[in-house]
């Protein structure tokens, strides 16, 4: 995924020579607390947030050329740099948004926080069971019924808590990644919980066609 | 991990009797584009965002309390609440920030959606290494060397691209769990290459122990 998959399309972006009493109201009805200042070839040539702006107001500036930061200052992410990078980058700024460039150096769009978030937590939503049909998918020749029982043996051992297929499967049908993640205590002992359970249905596979 | 762990502990609160102008200079110093208004018992009595503030000043309102939301339209969370509830929730309503209260209903900070980037960020940066480190130990009696093996041997099937067991371990070396989702296509697709790695391991130790 690269970072313009996660932009914001409906971004907005003010000039230079726009009066901060317009900007204002731009910024308000389309709910953007900061907003790139672009010429007419849709270069950078500042940006702006509602701190410019409210700064501006109080000390009866007129535009955005008077309130805005200059573009040396501005961090911009170029639109085919991996979407993770972008999100990282964004966040050891503690930055809200950030300007997405082409190859021409224009301005296509913008990266917000609340998009990132949007496509982080797709992943915190997979369920569960989707991961494990992908096991199932895996080991071939493995039952479904085979792969509950497992872990809920697994499921028992770490946790003390018997627990029968039936309920693991009741369980998992609704879970989540996240929630999966978190309730083990991590990604790497949900893993390991899953490695587990692959290898006692292998090794009872191997078992059965060595018999 | 619970929402107060993901909140933003320096936040900011006003009350309804502050005049907009110094609100709005205390938003620019804290960098804080919105703030919880609450009553002298840090119980919550409105909310204000930049935009209630630049069209305050722009319409020559004096407090607070005339340009903040009313408390019956503001989000809050639970400190309690998983902090994926919290992600999500705010991730729905495209929220920048959300009050987190108590139990006695007081406000005790404020999730921001920067502060959610820094917490989900964390799982995409787990090193890859890590997850194997969590394969060895759960696949008991399989050195490392079985397990690059195997993982450049499914590497290379899948891929179609020949690869060495050290040439793996040279790119798992650096690699984050988040690099190697993109790389592989999505979660499944990557649990599922580890899965069959784990099967491989597992067959040959079976196959071992038998002989």
């Amino acid at each position: 995924m690269k970072a313009k998959e996660i932009m914001d399309k409906e971004f907005i972006y003010v000039s230079k020579d726009n009066t901060i009493e317009e900007v204002s109201i731009k910024m308000e009805e389309s709910k953007r607390f900061t907003a790139p200042v672009l010429d007419k070839d849709m270069k950078l040539e500042g940006w702006i947030t509602s701190f410019n702006i409210t700064k501006g107001l109080r000390e009866g500036k007129k535009t955005i050329e008077e309130v805005m930061s200059p573009v040396e200052e501005i961090m911009s992410i170029n639109e085919n740099t991996p979407a993770r990078c972008a999100v990282i980058e964004a966040s050891n700024h503690k930055l809200l948004s950030v300007p997405i460039i082409n190859e021409d150096n224009q301005v296509i769009g913008v990266t917000r926080s609340v998009d990132m978030i949007d496509s982080m937590s797709d992943l915190y939503d997979i369920k569960v069971k989707k991961l494990y049909e992908a096991m199932q998918r895996e080991l071939k020749g493995v039952s479904w019924d085979e792969l509950m029982e497992a872990s809920a043996k697994i499921s028992t051992r770490t946790t003390g808590v018997k627990i029968t297929a039936e309920q693991y499967e009741k369980n998992i049908e609704n879970a989540t990644f996240g929630e999966a993640i978190w309730a083990t205590g991590g990604l790497e002992k949900f893993f390991a919980g899953l490695i587990s359970v692959g290898e006692l249905v292998t090794a009872r596979k191997v078992g059965r066609a060595r018999r």
